[in-house]
């Protein structure tokens, strides 16, 4: 499929990082439908996103998140505990779509975030297990939601993109590529995304060690 | 401890990542013993290795892995599915030592590199159970072994540090300081070694897809 235009609807799309996603995915020239389990807390979360920012007024909507999965790509964006459980509500709508998974599994241990590992090694696996008919690729997990909702400045960052669907992939990586500053890179299959969202843990230490706010850059690759 | 000047044993020192570590330390001056089963192997390592490189020819001894676990500060460079198990037939000589975990668990699929997940979450973390009373630090995990045995190259990258007893984890981070081109990073606790191993596969991914050599860099952090 050609990603540019589609719709992006966004299950969980509430929180910081849906919501940050739901704003610079809008400004890149999608629809982005806000999804909650309260189409009340989605409107509240549009709402807040085009007081900020109004230029995206127009391509951004609130539904509940069954609206959310009709849409053409649809993005999990709840916390990790609830991401598979989400996609599965809305398998049937969500049967042959693209489906982006976001969520790192993190615990805070004092003052420092440890990487959990799910019991199928990773977020995005648990939530291709829960919706088999869908084509999960798994994007997004090193982008601060400040970072993301900032849609006046480039991200800056590489994006990690894994999947077991190459279309997929490559669907994905197109609109990663049409953010500002942001360069998509193929990182294999499904089975790298335990390792992507685990590795969040670490950049999250070293923002707090160093007190900065650390951009994955893999430098040696010419992309052209 | 001060790491300047301490000697560095090499257990399993013989594969490609244990004889490319023995090369670059000795070249910092460090005195290296490369440690293996065989003290036979270790010693053909060490000629292999000085006939590449005369000028570290009198830092460099090889000997059987107890010898090499005699040393000051300890890297356990076997395959990983060996690393625990090395580590505890020599536990008694690397009690309250700083022992250094390198391996990555990985498994190669068709042409993909993919993470495993050991059953205490790293190899690290499965060597530091086996010797309790040492001090184990993640280290030196990204490196491929050609770039830390062509030691008239700088190394060009960050390279993440990770363990539960601090003046372990500044003492490795000297060490690495001094390696030209390379700067560590305090990636936090050892249970962060799980996230820094499985991203291994994720670096191998990326240098078979674009067909270079990614060096992991770290921008935003300023360690001045």
């Amino acid at each position: 499929m050609n990603a540019t235009g589609a719709t992006i609807g966004i299950l969980g799309g509430t929180g910081p990082a849906g919501s940050g996603l739901a704003a610079r995915l809008a400004s890149i020239g999608h629809h982005v439908v806000i999804g909650s389990r309260s189409t009340e807390r989605a409107a509240d979360a549009r709402d807040a996103i085009v007081e900020e920012w109004p230029t995206v007024s127009g391509s951004l909507t609130a539904n509940d998140n069954a609206g959310a999965a009709d849409a053409d790509i649809v993005v999990v964006a709840t916390p990790w505990e609830g991401a598979a459980q989400v996609a599965r509500e809305n398998g049937e709508r969500l049967a042959g779509k693209i489906v982006i998974s976001m969520a790192n599994a993190l615990v805070r241990v004092n003052k420092e975030f440890q990487p959990l590992v799910p019991p199928r090694g990773s977020v995005a696996a648990h939530v291709q297990a829960a919706i088999p008919a869908s084509r999960v690729v798994a994007a997004f997990h090193h982008l601060p939601a400040t970072e993301l909702g900032r849609i006046d400045h480039p991200i800056d960052s590489d994006v990690l993109v894994c999947g077991d669907d190459h279309d997929a992939v490559v669907a994905v990586s197109e609109i990663i590529d049409r953010i500002p500053g942001s360069r998509p890179l193929d990182a294999g299959q499904l089975s790298n995304a335990m390792a992507i969202e685990a590795f969040t843990a670490v950049l999250l230490q070293l923002n707090v060690r160093y007190a900065t706010r650390v951009a994955p850059k893999l430098t040696g690759i010419d992309t052209g």
